[in-house]
This record gives structure tokens, sequence and C-alpha cells, in this order.
């Protein structure tokens, strides 16, 4: 498997972005993935029981089509708790696109990213479709990368290649982060792309192995938001023989599973704020989900990450917080144990002393600047 | 119902507090309530699975044992994480007092705060019991209402009197807060008196319906502790009939409650580094677990409490917590007021539009002060 540090679209795609004024820095704020071939696509949403309307509309469409040829993304605007104004902007976004592309608007996925509560300018985005199309090009994935991006200081971005039968495989992605969107909201949204041939129910597994170990494995403060996504489009491109759940699905797996992870270690080091990148592995758990849950309390924990910030190995902090999580832990079996804190990556050990299982989740410091990024109102 | 805003210990009880040693600053960190007749018992302690050696030494007093005569805490250091050296010292503590008052150790329950991971100094609390006991006075609880804080800014108590067919009875309460001790933990103590007679079944059904409403209704920063706990001791002295589930239960529960939730505001009005009281009623609920979940939900969050601070009325990140609660709340039901936010005390309201039902709860705002003190390391 080779790895590149930068997005590379697979064959068959092509992206381009433009600033179509939803943004008020005038930067990049409307992107485009496009593939000449129709695609399988496999999607993960937030859980959140308030979504944003692009999600509802994506929902509606991949319960009722199989194929997909675009995802159309805007930032600076959330289009969420918007009501049925704010549902009907997010389908005609795809109805403009639709037009403009000459293909079926239910052909199309939509994602937004930003302010929460805010009409979208519906208009700027109709007015920037046919612009947003005729520049559609191999190396347009390096403006999307940017057009995504919202409180992020740095662009993600992971290509990995591998080989089946001889055949080459691209699986490429590209994400923003957690960071806030000033000043409203968390969003993560990450967009996969591979040339794969693979089957929808071999597509569909390998994502929500995938995202368990690595996006459902980060947190910044706990908060879930409406909009977060995962895209995964497959168009086929490469020509192989089609990947299935008993045929080379591992080593689909074990490719996307290192674009996910590094795509989320990314969203976390720069989560708002943060200081330290912080990796918690707990061991010694009865199952996975148990080793994860206790994971996660300690990464969602104030005082545990305001620790992080001082470089104070508080192993009190984690105690309270695995007790806190409802896990049946004895203090005796409990172990616990820290890298050195004054470096700006962080291990912590946790052994439970319940079973067999691990888990490892990443998170980063809570600190002044957090509050500050998140207290100020536009 | 009259209420005094200062702790006046109700017919029958003394109480004591010295600086044993414990505080490196000398300040009071050794406190005694006592009760010269026998007391029934209830009490309410963290559902951390973590917990300190004191309360398994006080459950272990309270499932065996039905009266008491004496509550004794140290501040300074929590005894938890302690291992068996550590119940070793709790259980010794209640042996020294139960020596010098001549009363068997398993009349009296024990309660510590502070730094966790720490052997308690019990050399410096066996030589300063003597002198705890012979300083117990009536107006001695204005020493332990000082003797148990920890990073409290002021100390917190509350006295109602109300009288049950001619017979005044008194409850009285103090506490410490969710302050955190530095730089360890966050614990809440309360320790509530009364002077009524009262049969257990009625205290224990009291406090457990008072502590709903009330210490478990707040939160600083979703972080519990393990060593909460909250003692009510009813020595009877007020001579009155017998309170029972079916005699004066009302009463009783309503002077209670107004105890408890005022002691509860107080600790939420001193949490660390709040710059904001904020009340968050939820109405509309299916059932009052589901209003109290959605508050607490909205308490919790990071977002809002960052918002809060900076007096931002941030609807969105409330929307976003209470659906990421797991409520199946409907965007267009959900609605969401906030009084102004220029003010110390904020009321946030919201209704879910899926019953009748509500509950409240109180938070404060995250700043960067917080942080500054939970950073910190000794």
């Amino acid at each position: 498997m080779k790895i590149f540090k930068s997005a590379i679209l697979p064959e068959g795609f092509k992206a381009n972005a433009v600033a179509c004024g939803i943004k008020k820095s005038k930067k990049l704020d409307l992107a485009l993935i496009f593939s000449q071939k129709a695609c399988k696509a496999s999607c993960k949403f937030t859980s959140n029981k308030i979504t944003a309307a692009p999600i509802q509309v994506d929902k509606c469409y991949l319960a009722n089509y199989s194929l997909f040829r675009a995802v159309i993304v805007n930032s600076g605007n959330a289009n969420c708790f918007t009501g049925k104004a704010g549902l009907k902007d997010a389908l005609d976004t795809t109805e403009f696109l639709g037009r403009a592309l000459n293909i079926k608007k239910e052909n199309i996925l939509v994602a937004s990213t930003g302010i929460i509560g805010r009409r979208l300018k519906i208009d700027k985005i109709k007015t920037a479709v046919p612009a947003l199309v005729a520049g559609l090009s191999r190396d347009g994935i390096n403006k999307v990368k940017k057009a995504i991006m919202t409180t992020d200081t740095f662009a993600k971005e992971i290509t990995v290649k591998f080989k089946i039968a001889g055949q080459t495989i691209s699986i490429s992605g590209v994400a923003k982060g957690a960071g806030m969107i000033a000043p409203h909201m968390a969003t993560m949204l990450s967009f996969i792309l591979t040339d794969a041939d693979i089957t929808k129910r071999a597509l569909d597994r390998a994502l929500g192995m995938c995202t368990e170990s690595s996006f459902n494995c980060i947190t910044v403060d706990g908060c879930m938001s409406t909009n977060d996504s995962v895209f995964l489009l497959a168009n086929g491109a490469a020509g192989n023989d089609a990947i299935d759940l008993n045929k080379n699905f591992a080593l689909f797996v074990k490719a996307l599973m290192f674009v996910c992870v590094e795509l989320a270690k990314m969203i976390v080091k720069d989560a708002e704020g943060a200081t330290k990148f912080i990796q918690i592995k707990v061991s010694g758990a009865k199952d996975t989900a148990e080793a994860k849950k206790a994971a996660l309390a300690i990464a969602n924990s104030n005082l545990f990450k305001c620790a992080m910030f001082g470089e104070n190995p508080n192993f009190g902090r984690i105690a309270a917080a695995v007790g806190a999580s409802g896990i049946d832990v004895k203090e005796k079996e409990l172990k616990i144990k820290f890298s050195p804190l004054n470096k700006n990556e962080i291990n912590v050990s946790v052994s439970l002393g319940r079973g067999i299982h691990s888990a490892t989740v990443y998170t980063s410091d809570l600190t002044p600047e957090y509050i500050k990024i998140n207290a100020a109102y536009n």
C-alpha cells in the first residue's frame, strides 16, 4: 500500500470549487465532486435527532436510488434548523446542479456546514452552479479541500493506492474538522472517493467497520453535530474484479481504514484551541464496546481535558470518569499510565482488568482558546 | 415556614471544627456534627462505580445499623483511590471518634473531600479528635460550614422552621460545592439536620424526592465525583407526633425541598470560574425523566456553556444538544427562549412539544477561569 499525503482523485472523478458568496470572507464556499461513471454510495450521518436539511435529502435519495454521480457541498451555512424552507433549499441545490450536469437531481448528494438556523442564500448557489460545473477538473480536489474548511486551520487530505490482482486501486479522502463553525456548530464532513469496483453490500460493510474505529472514535467536546456526514463513492473505474465480502474484502478494508483513521486524527489535531493530541487506549475490557465507552468517557471529561492542557498526570480524574461511565470497574484492577505530558502528542493507557478487549479514541485538550472561540458571537 | 439564611442547629445537635493539619493552609479541615439523641439517618451517595473509602464505610454501617449519633468530615483529602489502606483510615477515623465520644464506631458516619489518590494523614486526625469533641457547641456549625470548604468562595447554609400541630420543627443544612478540589476532584457534600421525629421510611422517601429535584438537578461540568454525599439526620428532639408517609409528610417534604434546592443553587452559584447562574426549564416532555434528560443535555453541553459565557443566545446549540440526547424531538415542535443574557442569572426555557411534563436544572457557564483552575497542578 502506497500512501500519499495529498488528495489525488481516483480514476473517473473530477472536482471544482468556487466562491459563491455564502462566506462573507469571499473564500471558496461551494464545492463539487463529480464522477463520469455512476457510483455506488455508502454514507454515514449524525445520530443527532435534529438533522440538517441536506442530510434529510440525502437519506431520501439513498433510500430510493442506487447510483450517484455527484456530491455538492457548501460551507458557511449549515442549512439546519431551517424548517421546510431549508429542505426546499437543499432540494433546489440538487435541482440546479442536476440541470447543469444534465443528470437527475436524485443522483446527487448534498452537504452543508456552517452557521445553524439561518436560511441558505440559494440564489447565490443557483448563480454559481454553471461556473462550478464548467470548471470541473482532475486537480479540482485541491480547491474542494479548501472550500469545505470553516474554522479549520489546515486542509485534511490523504490518498492510498494498493493492488488487487495487478490492478491499482485508489482511495482518496478530504475532510473538514470538528473545529467549531464560527460561532455556531461543530461539524465533521468527510468525502472519500475510490475507483474500486465493489459490491454495495461490501461497500456498506467496509464503511461501517472503518467509521466505528475512526470517525466514531474521535471527540473534541462531546457535542454531536446536526450535520456530521461521511460520504464514500465508488465508481469502479479501476476495472478490478468486483470486490465482495468474500473476495479481496480485507485488502479494501485495510486501505479504507487507513484513510478514515488518518482523516479522523487530522480532525482532532485541528480541534479548536487545542494544544495536545491525545490518544487514549483502553484495554482489559469485556468487549470492544465497553473499551470504547470507557475511552470516550475519559476523552469527554472536562476535568481530564483541563489536566492535559496543564500537563498534569491526574489519574484520579481518569478513575472518576471511568467509574462515572457505569462500567463496574474495581479500583484495585484499574491501571493508568501516561506518556510524558510535555509533548504535543500524549498517550494514555488504561486497563480495566475485566477482559481482553481494547479500543483507542483520539481527543484534544480543553483550553481557554476553545472557550474564546466558542463564546464569540459573529 | 420561616427562612433563615444561616445555619442554625436544630434542637439536640452540637458541632465543632478544628484545623488538624491536612490542609497546608492551616485552615479548618476536620468537622464534627453530634446529636445528643440517636438519629435516624438517610443518605444519598454518588453513583460513580469508583467510590471513596468513607462512602464504602458509610454504606456498610447504614446497611447494618439503624441509629447514628455523629458525622465526621475532613477536607483537603478525598481518601479515594487509596485501596485497603484508605478503607482502614476511614474505619479508624470512626474508631478514634467513637472512643472519644464513648459511642460505637458503627454509630458514626464519615465523609472526605479533597485531593484524590493520596493517603489520609490519619495521625493528624487521631491527635485532633479529643479537642474536636471537647469543643462541641451549639454554634459550632459556623465552624463546620467553613471547615468543609475547599475551593468554595462562600459558605453554603440555610435553615427553615415550620410547625406541625403547634410544634416547631427545624431543618438546617450546610454544603460544600462542586467547585473543584484543587487540583483533583469536584465533590459535593451536604449535611442536613432536623429535630423532626419522623419514621425511617418517610425520611428516606423525603430525601429521595428532594434529592431528585435539587442535588441531582445541578451540573457544573458533567463530571461525577467519587465522593458526592448528602447526609440527612433526624433526631426527633422537636417532640412532634412522628411524621410518616400518611401523616404531615407533605409539610416535611416542602420544607426539606426548600433546603435542598437552596443549597443546590448555592453550589452552582459558587461553581469554579463561573460568571453566570443558569436555570434551564424544559417543558412539553412526555414525562419528568425526559424533561430532566433534555435539560441536563443542554446544561452539560460545552458549546452551550461557552455561548452563555459569551452572552450569545445561541439556540442552535440547544437544538443540537437536545437532539443528541436521543429524545425524538421534532424540529418544528422545539421552542427555545432566553431571558436577557447580560445578567448574572439567566433563564432558558425549552419546550419539546411532546407532552405536559417539565423539569428544571441549574448550571453555570464555562469560562477560561474554570480551565485555569483545573489545569493547575499543586
